[in-house]
């Protein structure tokens, strides 16, 4: 069996390791240091920086692909890696849309994907000149950002010029007042073949990702379609291997305008550990290996499955909490990342398969009301 | 969280390891070499036998509760870990039970669970008494046997005489002319509460378990209440903490018989990882850690669930044959337990979990045909 080598040691590397037990390839970590979240549980740790060249080339070396929980390894290493014959899944060139927005941004427009309208700035007069007078706006660093971080909705001048202050480069982009967010997850390996999840709603707090919602509640079949469809273009344009998460507004008219990419298993597809046919994280391993593409159906067919993401309260001991979560709901599924439970922190999740005909409503009352009382001890929290 | 050791590095403690993952539990394996199935996914491995009080004993001392991937750790090494304070999940004594087939028939007929007709024997002479001259007979090893080793249908005296040669303990059982065989199996947590799976048909070719379908094709809810009823009061009658399988024979009359005790993820419930809304692995780790047991509801309502053992066939370089299997059923789940493809051994095991309403036998067709073609590259081999 292959060996896959993935850099990084989140969550995402841990469930990719989970997922790699059953499919028996032997699966490599490099994390930063053995406490991360994936070199707590995978076998074959190597402890290094994803930022030096050395690192990530010796670690390479005992791998036959090499693939990322996160974007945040340099170009100039990725296409130094490429360069020397490794097998880099997705490329350099895929890659780079997500490290520079601004790139992605133009790159997608010039396919005639539809985003939100946007431009580079460099100052405050040039915010004010996007937004014509209409506020607020949108602003993003053109690198860097994560979960909430390195985007800003500012309402006046005197926010943009907070931002501007930073010296970081970012570009404006138009507040879309969206009827609500979706993502569509794809995969696609090296020979071509493309598989596409049933699109999901997001729902987002502070710009992190707190439920999600699959298949997104009353999606018409053509918006569904359209969503698949622009991430299976974007996906084989770009040449991505692996996972392409697309995130997306749902806008008032019902139409759809791409938010974010990511080309790696996302947040919003961690409900198909247990809600569909093949795990994102199984996926990502068959398309990085150029095996063919497992099925993206639902577990259940006619059902909603739910999740929650679980983020750290004000107590860190959760064990007693879990206990009373598990009694409450004997199907509540929760995954634990193994990370401290600071403020705020996302610290796991929790899934909920609704059965066929089970009312959505009831199928996230269930999962938040576990992820709630696991982080506050009531089930009322947010 | 708790720390979990198993002992032992088959298989089961491989698909133990995975379920850890998910739950946050911090696991541990006491393998006895580094090339072993779960050794080589398990962060944390500690190589020595479980045959060594000193072995087992030091890594029980880094662990908060210890179980066992087989019955092979010998009774007094068990309760002189309990004697010096080790929490030993299933306890030694329900544990003596599995060494032992004669004191387990004993106690089964103790409290009145129907069992095959059974006596030790030291002799021909007695097996000749004890068949009345009505053949076949069944001799079984009273302590180590397991996957069909230790278990020996005799059709005459000439082939009694040949397993007495070897000197070993055996008892002597009626020869059963089941309708099929049967497997019911539960959980019981230290706090007493108790989990029943669907009861699965299960079919054994030489001994070896080669199919299982859940749920039984057409077992009335009499005998399958019946059967899990069975498991849930031996697990109780014996205090068994973790898993209990219980082997059953369904005879020509509608009637059960138990045939076989294992106190252990067991593989007539690996059809559990996909099928059920808690896996058996998972499971195991909440009883043994006395957390709230999981829902033993099936994945998907009103559909079955095909598992099909895969054994080595005599090409052991299994992974083009892997990529067809894949192809030709973007549903299958293929799990590969990390071991070398020798012929007739277990090296991993499919699943189809069938779509509500489909055929019970296409869902085994589908499992059969990819568990032949992993093995012989054709879907019409055994």
């Amino acid at each position: 069996m292959p060996v896959v080598g993935m850099v990084g040691g989140g969550q995402l590397a841990r469930m990719t390791a989970q997922a790699a037990i059953g499919l028996g390839a032997t699966f490599r970590v490099l994390a930063g240091s053995d406490s991360e979240s994936a070199a707590l549980v995978t076998h074959d740790v190597a402890i290094g920086s994803h930022l030096s060249l050395d690192d990530v080339a010796s670690f390479a070396a005992g791998c036959d692909v090499l693939t990322f929980d996160h974007e945040h390894v340099p170009g100039d290493i990725l296409t130094a890696l490429e360069s020397s014959g490794v097998l880099v899944r997705p490329g350099s060139g895929a890659l780079r849309f997500t490290q520079d927005k601004l790139a992605m941004r133009d790159w997608l427009t010039g396919i005639g994907v539809p985003c939100p309208r946007y431009a580079p700035v460099a100052s405050v007069a040039e915010v004010e000149t996007f937004t014509g007078g209409s506020w607020p706006v949108v602003l993003k660093a053109v690198s860097g950002g994560y979960d909430g971080k390195g985007v800003w909705v500012c309402s006046s001048a005197a926010e943009v010029a907070e931002v501007m202050s930073h010296g970081l480069s970012v570009l404006a982009e138009e507040f879309v007042p969206f009827r609500r967010e979706l993502a569509a997850l794809v995969a696609r390996s090296p020979s071509g073949q493309g598989a596409a999840y049933p699109v999901v709603q997001t729902v987002q707090v502070d710009g992190i990702c707190r439920e999600v919602i699959a298949p997104a509640p009353g999606l018409s079949s053509r918006l569904a379609e359209s969503a698949q469809a622009v991430a299976l273009r974007i996906a084989a344009a770009l040449d991505v291997t692996g996972l392409l998460a697309v995130e997306l507004f749902e806008t008032p008219g019902g139409g759809l305008l791409v938010n974010e990419l990511a080309m790696r298993p996302h947040n919003s597809g961690h409900w198909t550990i247990e809600g569909a046919r093949t795990s994102q994280f199984e996926q990502h391993l068959r398309a990085v290996l150029d095996l063919p593409l497992g099925s993206c159906a639902p577990a259940a067919a006619g059902g909603f499955t739910a999740m929650a993401n679980l983020l750290g309260g004000t107590d860190p001991d959760i064990y007693d909490r879990y206990i009373h979560v598990m009694a409450a709901d004997p199907a509540v599924k929760v995954h634990f990342y193994g990370k401290e439970a600071r403020l705020g922190r996302k610290i796991g999740h929790v899934t909920i398969v609704g059965a066929p005909g089970e009312d959505v409503a009831a199928v996230r009352d269930r999962a938040r009301r576990a992820a709630s009382y696991l982080r506050w001890g009531t089930e009322e929290g947010d």
